[in-house]
This record gives structure tokens, sequence and C-alpha cells, in this order.
């Protein structure tokens, strides 16, 4: 649902002489003043969808709440400066419930000096709803996008993926310190961040780019918590099954000339602890898993909102 | 409920350098570059509270989500430069819900040179809740707060107010172009939107300014559908008591110098149409009605959202 309405999205909405960019990466781009960029983004988290009330701490909903949004921002190579944040409250017990969620928020606010600066807050007799808003800034040009892998670029990724179902969703810490240590050291092509499902997203830089991307299957690292889910569920997925389709890992894919990225390891051996070449963009549009320098078609897979007619 | 959270988050939320103007006025203020500042704020709006999906048309409620966010720009005399808007839609029907949502939506963008950059689109079991977050500019210092106004400043107030809920809810236009007009045509000392109620969005302003607002309550504009919902419903409750608590009429209140006020009328005589003297800033603090040069108290009524235990 979200590509076919992306898709209605771009081809509806208008352009803006200080929009640099618009819907489609990660997040966007506007024009503020010479040389400085203004980078928003938002995300809107559900109870029953994406976290569950009475079941998961306030606080930790609270902390994915902004997370996942600094996360974005990370993907851009943007420094977060504020956040808002709305929300709609159940009305029974809302009052405490919001204090909880904004101990997580604030909690990580500070972490990254990003300030709360405001939002606003409603009651319904619906399930509780988290909106929040990023807001970051990037020298003009220095930005991350989606768009600008190049055939033959290496395909890195931060950490480790799959089985953030199991806890790590509503606690992981986004690599945005990390991000603009890289954007300063690391020549990065294009980026994007791991929210919906490794082969998915990467599926979708790819298709940002006009290229094709194929995977080295046995190097994708795999969370521990994606062994130990494919252990406990024994439904027959494998661990780098849901390490390339599971949703929610929030960890980083990067687009680097392969060049670069080896004198750059050469340089800072300890990036190997946290950045794994996982394989490289093709000119073949689509996702692609290598096999004996064969490549053979792999199918995309991650979560997707359903919207039914 | 939203006064006591409020003054909670004022205590709890952390400063940031860059935050000139955090929560509890009409949006938020942040320091991007020299000179011009960012304004930003958020509003969230949920079937069932704020609208009602199969009742009203998706169109107008697309409308209205991005025009109560315009409105707390034209209290703070910014800008507006893009808007972010996320969607919980309901499964079933919602992405034909999607697209005419933002007909009304870009349309009004399009009016207001506002660029629709990004958002987030999801769906679930609930009803449709739409959060807008709208990004504006304003010339450092140039601004207009809750917190200026000055003992004996006239309470100047747009339009006309009560009975919004019979449908001018959904399809008022905020007074964006004419505050940036104001704002270079007028020594406005404190301003705000009235979103719950004159009475009680007077008493906020009021309040931020330390001061009272004293209201000659026969000057009070009020609204045709004020009369038109007063007759309807019989229950007693005046025009006038319409106009004083009914929410959602996104009027402007400002505090202006009386002569200021007066030499701007005879300049500009065609603004009496649109801009009323209705009383003005005391000393004492809380809401008066002024009735032979006496003071009486005067309770701010309005829509609160309520907050159970």
């Amino acid at each position: 649902m979200e590509n076919d309405l992306l898709r209605w999205f771009r081809e509806t909405l208008p352009s803006h002489k200080q929009l640099v960019l618009g819907a489609g990466d990660d997040a966007a781009i506007i024009q503020i003043s010479e040389g400085k960029q203004l980078v928003a983004t938002t995300d809107m988290l559900m109870d029953g969808v994406d976290f569950r009330v009475g079941e998961h701490d306030p606080a930790q909903i609270g902390h994915k709440a902004l997370a996942v949004n600094l996360s974005d921002l990370a993907a851009m190579a943007a420094r977060p400066v504020a956040a808002l944040v709305s929300l709609c409250l159940p009305r029974r017990g809302g009052e405490e419930l919001a204090k909880q969620l904004y101990t997580g928020l604030t909690e990580l606010a500070s972490y990254f000096n990003c300030a709360i600066a405001g939002g606003d807050t409603n009651s319904w007799e619906g399930p509780l709803v988290i909106s929040v808003t990023v807001l970051g800034e990037v020298q003009a040009g220095r930005e991350w996008r989606r768009s600008g892998a190049r055939i033959g670029d290496q395909i890195l990724v931060t950490g480790s993926f799959g089985g953030s179902i199991l806890g790590k969703h509503l606690t992981f810490y986004p690599w945005n310190v990390e991000a603009l240590w890289l954007a300063e050291h690391l020549e990065v092509h294009a980026a994007i961040d791991v929210s919906d499902g490794l082969s998915l997203d990467l599926s979708r830089l790819a298709e940002a780019s006009g290229l094709g991307a194929a995977i080295e299957l046995e190097r994708v690292p795999i969370h521990p918590l994606a062994e130990f889910l494919a252990a406990q569920k024994s439904d027959g997925v494998t661990p780098l099954e849901h390490a390339l389709s599971d949703g929610e890992d929030f960890e980083l894919i990067l687009a680097v000339d392969p060049s670069h990225a080896n004198g750059f390891f050469e340089l800072h051996p300890e990036w190997r602890r946290c950045l794994t070449p996982i394989g490289h963009f093709v000119e073949s549009k689509g996702l692609w898993s290598v096999s004996e320098s064969d490549l053979k078609p792999l199918v995309p897979r991650g979560y997707e909102h359903r919207l039914d007619p």
C-alpha cells in the first residue's frame, strides 16, 4: 500500500520553491536559509500495531516513537534539532500514560540533544496513537538520499538483522551519532534506514537509484534474536529469512564505492564490527542473491501497511 | 486537561540552545539560521472528536486538518512553508479515503503556497486519525507571542464567533495572509488563535501576559451560525454564550495599543469590517466583563480534552 500511495503522492503533490526533496525519501528537505537545509520527518505509531499498551512499558513506547523518527534523520545524515509530539490518549488513565511516555521520549531526546519543542495532546475513547515529527539540519548538498547509489557500489549495513519484535524495536538506539561521523569520514552515495525489512528497504534504495541490488546471503549479519525467534517458532522460517524480512531493525544501508570502503576499513578497523558489506549494486533492476557469481532473483519481503478497497 | 499537562510539560521538558520558544504557545520557535526562525506546530484530529467520517466530506476533513495548523502560524505571524501529514487509515476503504483527504489538503496548501513535504501513511482496524505538522518562518524577533500584551492594550478580534460546529469548522480559511500583512502595518503586542473558545483562549493569552482581560460583551461579534444554533437548540444558551464558549472559530485575538489601533483604523477603514475591538487588558488577573466601567468576573469556557484518572 505505502508504495502505491507514495507513487500517487509523488504524481499529485505540487512542487514548491523551498522544497528540495519531497515525499518518497526517509525525510523531506526544505530550504530555509542559504547553505543550511531543514530536514523533516514524521512517523505515527498506533496501539495494537506498533506496540501494545498494557503489555509494553509506556516509557519504551515513548522511546520508540521518537527513535523511529531519529532513525530517518540518521539515514539522511542530518543532525536532529527538535521534535514535536502529538498524542491521542485513551481517556481513562491518559494523563499518567502521557507522563510515562514522556519519560522515555525526553530521555532519548536529551541523549541526542534534540529539543522537544511542543505538540498536541488529545483524548478520545479509542486506543493510544502517537505521532512524532523530528526536525533536523544538514549542510546543503551534504545529505544522504536513497537515489545516489552507483553500479558496483558496495552495500554496507550497520548492526544485524531480524527478530526485532522480541523487544529490540522498543529499545533500539538509532545510528544518529555514527551517521554524522560517517558523513565526515566516508563518501556515502546513498542511504536508507531499515524500518520495514532489510530486503524490502534495500530494494527501495535500489529502485530510487535506478539500479538493482545483489546480496551475498551468507554475509547478512543475523541478530541473535532472529536465531532465537526461528528456534522458538519452529515454523520453518530460517534466521536468515527473519533477517531479510523482519521489520523494525532500524539499521542503516549505505552505498559506498568499494575502493573507498576498503580504504576506510584500513584506516578505521574498529568499524568492521558494526559495518558489514553484504553485496553490491548492479545494473539489472530488482533484488538478487549472489551465488557463485550467478544472480538469482530474490523477492523483497517486509512489512507493508495493508489496505482493503 | 491540556492546561495541567502543558504545565507539567513546561516544568519537565529540558531547554535547548536552538529552542527559542517551546511548549505553551501556538507554535514552537526554533533557531535554524541567523536572523530567520523556524516556526513549527502540530495538530492531531480524530474521527468522532474533530470530524465524522461518513457524515463529513473527506476533502473538507483534509482541509480542516491543515487549516487548524495554518491558523497556529497565523497567530504567530509566521509564513507557512511546508506541511507533513500522518494518517491512521481505517483498513477498509482507506486508500480512497486518503486520496479524498489529500484533495482538500493540497487545495488549501496551494492556496497558501505551503508545500506538502511528506508524512507517514498507516492503516489499522481503528478510526481515522490525521496528524499534520506545519513549518513556517519568521524574522527573528518579529513573531507574535501570547505573552506580550500590556495593560490598557485593546483586545482586537478578527471575524465573528460561535456556531462553528454547524459547518464552519470544516471549511474556514485561516487568517495567514492577513496576519502577514498586519505584521507589517500594525504593532501587535500579543496574539492567539481561537481554537477552544473565545473566552478560554483570551484568558490563556491574558495569563501568558501576566494580565487580566476585560470584555465589553455587547461588542463581541456574533457569527450568524451562533444565532441559528441558539434558535435551533432552544436550550437557553444565548448566541453571545455560544460566541464566548464555542470552540473552533479559528479567529485571531490581538493585543494592540489603543492609540495605534485608532491610527490604524483611520488609515485603513476597511479593516473595521473584520477587526473588532471587544475590550482591553487589565492588571487584575482573570477574565472580566465590563459593565458601566465595573468589572464583573467572567468564567472562561470552551473545549478542553477530558481525561479520567
